[in-house]
């Protein structure tokens, strides 16, 4: 059974850009949704700003498995509704894959809980991308090291909590080196940053950056049931404690009322 | 010379609640403030709900070496904008101590990016909190253990991001555990949880929790200056590159415009 | 394909004790390998510190996709050159599972770089494990927390490096708490470190225990190619480097040979 | 009252090669130690590889807060109960700074349980080490960046667990990056490997470097008082257990003997 991803694009760029629209004819979401089909057990659907709810309503969302996640110039424009319908859904066991400027976007900013900024250059410079966790799932069928010849500079320090492990690390030519590939785990889901990517070079069409999405789609997965109470706080009471105990001392709630949020 | 430690509270069952007002006649607040500044090196005050500005204008938070938090059941009173200028506030150095039921704090969820949520009794039970980092600075004078007679439950799964150190992990006489202090860093900011401090039980005048919430102030204390501009992005220009090098490709940006957000 | 499981046990107590060997006719190992292998999709076969090269010669660890290690009496009769063999092993890539009083094993002791110690009781007490990470692979099919009405008691603080994710958390009868599944990573190799398992308990005929020990098999198990120059440290000579560079100032090595070790 | 800072180096470059004798005629534990007798605070003294327990009895590691570590063409005359000696004193709470060769040294792979292996190439290359955790006290003072001329590379994949924080990545000239400063936490003890170092560059004279190793050995100390008893494993008896509880089944141990190790 396939693993169900949707690609989510602001898709801003590709109508309003004729450089990004002649790169990305079916825009950067179709060329990744392209990439992540022809890969083998990933079944890619995509998602963009202008569709409605922008394409992420809460039935569509409970049957994504993986949802990738690029924006840029309209971050402020996604509705905080359903940036926070996505949280709870990553927070429930749905992987999250931000791409890129993503690292602004609302949703990789919520989950973080940490400005997310960092240091940039548009001068089509070289990226190279060095392996630091060897044969970790992301890194499947990878050499230690691979190369993008233009591509945007991020520079540290990226305001990122310490990820739980550190995958990749750029190389700039113009002298920056960037945490480019890291992971975190929110409640049950998977989260998986990946820097490269930037609209006007053909990034997404190249075979390494295409492996390391496949492959971090596949490590993002949770096939477990989605957690269905992921923010409830249920109170336990006393007689059904694991132990016999007998309330003691003074209360303030009554027996089965509703904590305060 | 001393650390600032602003004791924040919510001050509502201090004077809604008899139990909880005679127990704190100077409130929650008050209490730990006065433990705090006869510990030795802290210059303790307190800040409230119903001050203006909830008492933290940005002036006082850019004093602020640390900020504890106890709030309760008015979580949902506290307004966004206060909350937001001491995320700032953490991420460009401040130190934040969150206490007991302030897991649900609008300030916690948003620099831990999850939900928060526990189970919970209230059954005045004993509690008995365990070191599980030996000789780690926030348990300084402690023994491996120590009780707390009466306090209310909070049970696994708490949900947060991992921390990058696990501090205490408490033991309750109805059957549960809880992850009961735990570190994280966000931006320059050190975060830590404590969870022992229901309202209605004399927590906050036990001599080892008074010695946790000392060492916690000082372990939180960033002696740096505190980061100006901690959300930006800065731009680097091609000239300004530490390697010379020079513009290639495509570019989407005009030299030194702003990023987008 | 199945995985390829061994499980290790250093098959003392069984031998040597009436209670435990009347216990475990087939040694922990036999009902450990038993439960593996009823559990689908993973292959279990066994080794012992009797067996030739303790039962794990170079082309077996090379064939072994998850190792799990029981020892508690005879820790010191394994051979070094066997603890190195395993440690090199794990490094490229095979998966480890410490069981229980596999605590002070040296191949344990040997990849986390700490003590390992713990306090402990042997008395029969009630245990309960509690899941702390929701919907963790290692807790497929669990409920949020589950019992052992007999087991040995170890208790914090236990002298272990900070887990990548702490996955379980026991309570006991007699008071204490104790992280009881934690995982890390070292080379490629994952590695989990599972508490109960107490010789002269049924611990290993629970169906949860098994659950969590087939779980844990297919979570350790990293389906890449093994890492062939696990220890090797290459020299990347100036004119293969990335960039072109030459070569400035003093030298102490000269070109091409091997670094100190 | 200063940190009691102790700098170790095998002191063999330096009498056997005439460009390091030239470069660091007090020997390169010679200058660290000046830079840190300088900085304030800190009480810096030496010891090499020849001394007698190469400098390091067991009564000088007590009163040691501190421990720098420089090796590189003698790691294999370091002798085993001396590594062993050490490791117990960073887990009772002595710091310990490994520095660039030190990577093979064999404390420091004792410590991590991992092979520590890197790349690596001599060519007097340009580094530029960047800040990855704005305001860690180990940056204390300096700017997001500095460069050294000329060094030797290091590359990744480094063979290290996950740090418990990254603190600097370098950039390498000829393409490589990787994390030049990273923390651990083994026992009570304070870990710090810092990549910069080579002995034919006359790097510990740089002053950024130097503010880094005083920041790093100020970072290091914990004020406590040393474990004593830092790999105990002590039985509990029943009754002695915190909860009042019962002995129950079968035992393998009688009460109060050691266990197994």
């Amino acid at each position: 059974m396939s693993i169900n991803a949707v690609v989510w694009n602001e898709n801003v760029h590709e109508t309003h850009n004729k450089i990004v629209g002649d790169l990305y004819p079916k825009g950067i979401h179709g060329a990744i949704a392209g990439a992540l089909n022809a890969a083998g057990g990933i079944s890619a659907t995509t998602a963009t700003l202008q569709d409605d709810e922008h394409g992420l309503p809460a039935e569509r969302l409970a049957k994504t498995d993986v949802l990738l996640w690029w924006g840029h110039a309209a971050h402020g424009d996604v509705e905080d509704a359903v940036v926070e319908r996505v949280a709870e859904a990553v927070w429930a066991g749905m992987g999250l894959i931000v791409l890129h400027s993503g690292h602004f976007s609302k949703i990789f900013k919520r989950l973080m809980g940490t400005p997310c900024n960092l240091t940039w250059r548009e001068a089509g410079e070289r990226e190279r991308l060095w392996v630091t966790s060897r044969n970790h799932p992301i890194t499947a069928g990878l050499p230690d090291h691979f190369e993008l010849e233009n591509e945007e500079m991020y520079g540290e320090p990226f305001g990122i909590p310490e990820p739980l492990e550190t995958v990749f690390i750029s190389w700039f030519q113009g002298g920056e080196v960037f945490r480019s590939g890291a992971t975190w785990r929110r409640g049950a889901g998977n989260v998986f940053y990946f820097r490269p990517g930037h609209e006007t070079y053909p990034t997404y069409f190249d075979a390494n950056v295409q492996q390391v999405l496949a492959n971090a789609v596949r490590w993002a997965h949770n096939p477990a049931a989605r957690i269905t109470d992921v923010t409830d706080a249920p109170n336990i009471p006393v007689e059904r404690a694991c132990e016999p105990i007998t309330a003691r001392g003074a209360k303030l709630h009554t027996d089965g009322e509703d904590g305060f949020r």
